[in-house]
């Protein structure tokens, strides 16, 4: 099994391209694991100019030898490069997987919007790095590789379903590259955002046209929440405002999931997993 | 001349308002400012509970002895009444002019795109205890009463126009609350942002199916961007964002303008002035 990791938004370390290779030599030596060298380039915010982003994208997509595009790492930037890749995607890209988070909702909700491949939510290449121990590089590896169920989002139990983070949902919110999400439960993650621009965002998704038909919401981990933008500076908790919106959008608010920027981000397949 | 100030978002101190009820005395001394105490109310983030805040806002809009509802501050929170509002609104309101900026664009897109009253994008009365020296809220009560037009934005010249905040732009888009802005020029500005949040926001600008039509885009001051987070990590100017956004819209990008979060803050009414 051939895997390529390419990186549309931000730049990964020498360090965390080198351990994520070990550790798939270590646990999955039936792996080809190709790191493309454009996950270190540098222009400004991003890895690499978009015009190489985008070209290193459609190499792998559009080479049927590979089974699976491995997001290296978010940040911001794969929204810029969605109008040079989309039109550009031919056969071998439909037969893929294409798995990542956070910022890589744009391709993700791009992709899914034009039934193109497997888009998955879940861990990326980078987190190897982290305090998770391997278990989040693991997961993803598990699914991609084995397709391992106990690294599904354990609510999913066979519903459409797809994942966003909330900022980029919203980005995509009255804009072409939204898919079409009826009857899917949407789950949502946040990170770094203070309380009140969380409730901004969550008055958006629920207000949306676009999202009028999904099943329902599950709320991920929010997590680095800006000291003094919290839940007592704003008088209001999370779960006050996820049944609030909801009840205004017309769904169900479902509870909370494991999906998020953290450890314990499970593997949440777009469709019926 | 009766204009009530209301603060649909955030709270104003009473230092504030006292200021401005002075500054309206000394200068307007024919205008009856009548400040409601629901501008000093505090419920977490919010002066006032939603309901209360609705309510004020509604006890002035249907109120045919008020001319103008001038808010008292932005923040976060307008769109959090917009529900219990909007259908309340009867033919008092639609006789009346009402201004602000910032999280009030909820407020004024939403009265745009019902085509009530005279929606007006300039500064508030809590704009009063600025370094401004009274230039903000002179030149605001010069146009909401004398119809000055040295308030006003210079580059308006008689065409159509509208002026958002760019984070409460992205949030109207793909929601009904939008109002339809073809052959308007757009200006918008922003307070508080990395770059690379906004050449997000762009993104969605630049994406959004409801903003096809508008006839071309100005920026106005872009101020207290995050250390760390500007041009210079980012790597690319506002001008070069623009540019290249407003080609990816499909719109001529106009240049700069004179509205945003300071003492600069020229008046743009919505529609034709």
């Amino acid at each position: 099994m051939k895997i390529a990791v390419c990186a549309p938004a931000r730049s990964i370390s020498q360090a965390g391209a080198a351990r994520v290779a070990a550790f798939a030599a270590l646990y999955y030596p039936g792996v080809e694991l190709i790191v493309d060298p454009q996950v270190f380039a540098l222009a400004g915010h991003f890895a690499g100019p978009d015009g190489l982003r985008a070209e290193t994208f459609l190499k792998y997509a559009n080479d049927p030898a590979i089974d699976a595009i491995w997001f290296g790492r978010g940040g911001y930037g794969s929204n810029r490069i969605l109008d040079a890749v989309m039109p550009e995607l031919t056969s071998a890209a439909y037969d893929k997987a294409y798995m990542g988070f956070s910022d890589m909702g744009f391709l993700l909700g791009a992709l899914y919007a034009r039934r193109i491949g497997r888009p998955i939510h879940g861990p990326m290449a980078s987190n190897v790095s982290e305090a998770s121990k391997g278990v989040s590089v693991g997961r993803a590896l598990g699914w991609l590789v084995d397709g391992d169920r106990s690294a599904l989002e354990p609510s999913l139990r066979g519903r459409p379903a797809a994942a966003f983070n909330l900022v980029i949902l919203c980005s995509l919110i009255g804009t072409p590259w939204m898919p079409d999400l009826t009857d899917h439960v949407l789950y949502i993650e946040e990170v770094g955002e203070a309380y009140y621009r969380i409730d901004r965002l969550l008055f958006q998704m629920a207000n949306a046209t676009q999202l009028k038909g999904v099943a329902g919401v599950r709320l991920g981990a929010v997590t680095d929440v800006p000291a003094g933008d919290g839940e007592a500076e704003f008088g209001e908790s999370l779960e006050g405002m996820m049944t609030r919106w909801c009840r205004d959008m017309g769904v169900p608010y479902l509870g909370r999931a494991r999906i998020g920027h953290d450890a314990d981000n499970m593997v949440v397949p777009f469709g019926i997993a």
